[in-house]
């Protein structure tokens, strides 16, 4: 009953399920790419499903997740319901023996979380976690510009993601927005490199019954800061982040479509106190630099059509995906440390010391 | 030996001392304004003296503090000299029955500072803290919109003051830029709201021996948070705050000439269940304004020059400065406890309950 | 044989003409409305028609314009060929008695452009011109502002359409571009004020064999000013346009999607001699305005959408469309009077006195 | 009675004549520059250039020129009167022996403008015609970028400079702000490059007597175009221009402090038909490059200071400044010429063929 890898010749039948706020985006782009084959958009809601077809499409709607799963056209799903669900729905389809796309976050807790990867890890089947600003071509750069060396050692990361954003009734703003961080994060770290505790202070100015403004602090090994902003309560919308380095640093300013990338050769140098002689003054090793700034041209392409295709890729190979179910666990974890912060006024809460990697 | 309220009528005789970064600036100011009469330049390094008032001035130039202090015609002086000497400048001139204003921070520690507060207080002479920024009028302007109620309840307020900056050697980048901030707050503040608490974090990437990018997070007595991030290794300049309220948010970019106040009708509502009777369910609550913003115009004014006029009316009213002596203790206590948070892991500190006010 | 006006309870068979470049916009807002049924897809390419439905579509592909002009479901087509052959295939669908919706320009020529028009009102069928911005929220209320009075009288208009650009290969840069500057200005102008004469000047920089530059200076009947600056080779995109009135005057950043309109009560003022006194000297009549800018809240609205809205809103009322064949007709001439201009060294060709508005 | 070329060792001595809107800026460079002796600040009315000297000041106001010439320690001036009176100033400095910096424009007409360079090079005197944003670091900078070839062939010169700017009583929009950008244009353009003909158009919309807002048109020798937009009706300032070449465009916001220059990789590329074959079709030529975005560092230096340190350098070395007379004498011409077109409708009216190079 297990799904066999698809052979690159043909598409893979794919089914969608959950038609609200995200599915959409999925059906579109699962039908733009010829590696898929979409078969099916459910929802519990059949009305939603159809209306989200629309009157023109030939794609079958269904509110019967067993009619979709019992397909065995469909080799892949992918869940785009609410997360308290994504447990039950995920796991029946990797008993059913399809592969699995999850929509952020993987699970409404970590322990659901780990019970999928397990799951999909004994059966043999991809696993794979909807972290789409990971598919950006900023991030994609971002990520292989810290790899590299280019960026030297991290220094700080910084990101801010605030809006006015719809107040959730189930989830604060930090599980909200900060699972867009905290997978950007995970991605763009280099190898070595894993946070170790997280601080969390929040705010409801508004009453709403949870934190509508959020910062999170992640101590990283390396003795490195990443420090999150996420605010629902925002009238103006800011998506900066960035990623200082030793030797460059960069701004990722997402709002800026015409230079979404800046890579800054600009910063202060300290040289160790070997190179130069014990005896040598404090304020003699700290130099500065100021270089130009290049801003590297990038191909727009939606994130999510590339994280299609990279499932796609993890089907047909069995190689796991970029940000497979465990990247999607690191996230987890994260979240439900800074929740506890969160209900303690701010303690740091030291992670499990990267074993999840 | 203490000085008489100067008249209206004649300027105010005024010495400057420290010829270092801030100096200058002083000098220009009290030289342009009529309120004033400078009549020294003061510093341990006359030659640097010299070189700032140039060859063209008639100002005198001196590194005797005590011949400085001796000269009748001197009712004010202005300490511009680093940190850790302001109590033993301020108190010498205070001592000689000088009205006294004071760079900031007020002193370089909050005992310092008091002894400096009560001195002044005792002999009913001026003591004033340079706070700069409180006197542009983009901050005059944001204390109107929050003392008149038009920005209805404070619900967050988030300061960024980020920039490639001169490494310090003797304090770290809170101590360097927090104040700018935390006397910000202190004056925007409406009465009867106050920080109860805080907590800090940073990082010193770059081996520099002190923090190099630090964060802050103040709880206010009525729930809502402050939060400040100060960086020194940023190759981007910003300098952007958000007040959000719960009838306006204002974003005051600092490096927006053309529009540094951007004043949002734009927000989250949250009806309280007493209105809409206690059956109503929670997500009923909550709607969104989504109104015009407004741009203020604003005149464009140095602050320094304000800030200068400030202190002649207070040493001619007698009345205290908008931003007094306790004013700068208010902000070195914040600072003192943000150090003790930083050296704890970032340990909530609690501030004591709004006594300075 | 000709199309009667729909009943509003039954939505409007559609069929869209052309699978190039702007035929899949057309499409899918085609498909993504109540008010029309789309039937076809027509390119003389089926292949192309074809590969734009995608595998999933039911609507029809078809490379015979007979075939779809003789489908009777079908009541309007929306034509998005390339201009040469707009008056083909729009007499051929006006002749069968279907409306008809043309990309811009309306025609080649101004001359085939008033024949369509002519056969369009001869047959009492409605042709619109798709003046694709006219209809984005930005636009429609520059035409309120305009049109209320809130502006006072016009003084200048200044656009700016800047982008590295597709170099096309039968028209130059003026034809490509201007045709949206020249839409919208005719659209917000005030009634009884038009443009009397226009010069281009122009540049083709990279040999391209035709003006990749120009610049457009239209004088209006009142003695204001409309200037156009088109580029296909600029690498920074740009798209400004200033409407200065007497009373306000409105700022148009069409790549700001935070504030795409910023409203300025600020200005120069000039009292006439009569309300002085003839003694008066001349500076004494200027005074500056130095108010608030108010940036309105638009609601996000795809232009599309609202100009296919526009097309049923026609069809079914028989009223002219906001943007008839007669604004697509004014396009037109302004368009040819610019080319003789640029070939005659940027001569200012007059228009006719407005006879067409 | 000819003064001789200072020494490097001793200061030159210099009165600036004139205390309005930039004397004052004169005064403060010369003031903060060991390369002059400031002597005298020089204005008809005394009290004005005794309020901008200040009480602190030992340099001497005066309100006689002739007083002033005859000050044998003045061996520079620099005028900064109205226009109207450069010749007669100038003139009688020069006259006089004195070297010569006159504000821009040179001189009211180009006639008055050639008396002057006549006179200063008959006498072996320095002239220099204080075209102050030639000195900033970002025009500098593209200066070099063109003239060593890096922007490859100049396609097109696009410059804006708009506010709300001060309605003169003399001059209209053109000649109070298009010196600015011609002086520019006239410092940047290669060796070989020069305008041919100029058109000019304008709008008087408030009825001030005079254009508040014009573009000029200018044709350069190699066909490619320059183009300004002057407006002292704006309610935004803009200060853009971009210099398009075949290899590099620069785009120069001058309101962007952190990022004034962006030098694009960016463009479109023609093959010659030469190169591949006169059957290839004319689509097949056209390429595009996507390359990155630099943006150089570039010091932060008042280009008041830059231009000063020059004055001094010509001055002593006897060698023409950069911009020097004659470069005055060219803005001058085009100037004129654009009058021109402006009373007869646009006409592109020419130039001298490049003689005054």
């Amino acid at each position: 009953m297990t799904a066999q890898p698809a052979t690159p010749d043909e598409p893979v039948g794919v089914a969608v399920i959950g038609a609200g706020y995200w599915g959409p985006n999925l059906v579109r782009n699962f039908m733009a790419t010829s590696s898929f084959r979409l078969r099916w958009l459910c929802d519990l809601d059949i009305g939603r499903a159809r209306s989200v077809l629309g009157e023109y499409s030939k794609v079958r709607a269904s509110d019967d997740l067993a009619e979709v799963l019992a397909d065995e056209e469909v080799q892949a799903v992918a869940v785009a319901t609410p997360a308290g669900t994504h447990l039950r729905v995920a796991l029946a389809a990797l008993q059913a023996g399809k592969h699995v796309l999850v929509e952020k976050p993987l699970a409404a807790t970590y322990d659901e979380g780990r019970r999928l990867v397990e799951e999909a890890e004994r059966r043999g089947l991809t696993l794979m976690c909807d972290h789409t600003y990971c598919y950006t071509p900023a991030v994609l750069r971002i990520r292989e510009l810290v790899h590299s060396g280019e960026l030297g050692e991290l220094h700080f990361l910084d990101s801010v993601r605030i809006n006015l954003g719809l107040v959730q009734k189930d989830i604060d703003v930090m599980w909200d927005l900060a699972p867009h961080d905290l997978s950007i994060i995970d991605f763009v770290l280099p190898p070595g490199v894993h946070p170790t505790a997280v601080a969390a202070h929040g705010a409801d100015g508004i009453g709403a019954g949870r934190a509508c403004v959020a910062y999170l602090t992640l101590q990283l090994n390396t003795g490195a800061v990443a420090h999150l902003h996420v605010n629902w309560l925002s009238p103006v919308k800011i998506r900066t982040t960035i990623v200082g380095g030793s030797k460059r640093t960069i701004v990722w300013d997402d709002l800026n479509p015409s230079q979404r990338l800046s890579v800054f050769d600009r910063g202060v140098d300290v040289a160790t106190r070997e190179e130069l002689g014990a005896d040598q003054r404090r304020d003699m090793l700290i130099s500065y630099r100021s270089g130009d700034m290049v801003a590297p041209a990038l191909t727009e392409r939606e994130a999510l059509r590339t994280m299609v295709d990279e499932y796609a890729r993890a089907i047909t190979t069995g190689a796991p995906a970029l940000t497979d179910g465990r990247a999607g666990l690191r996230v987890l974890e994260i979240l439900e440390a800074a929740s506890r912060s969160l209900g303690q006024g701010g303690r740091m809460i030291k992670l499990s010391e990267g074993h999840l990697a």
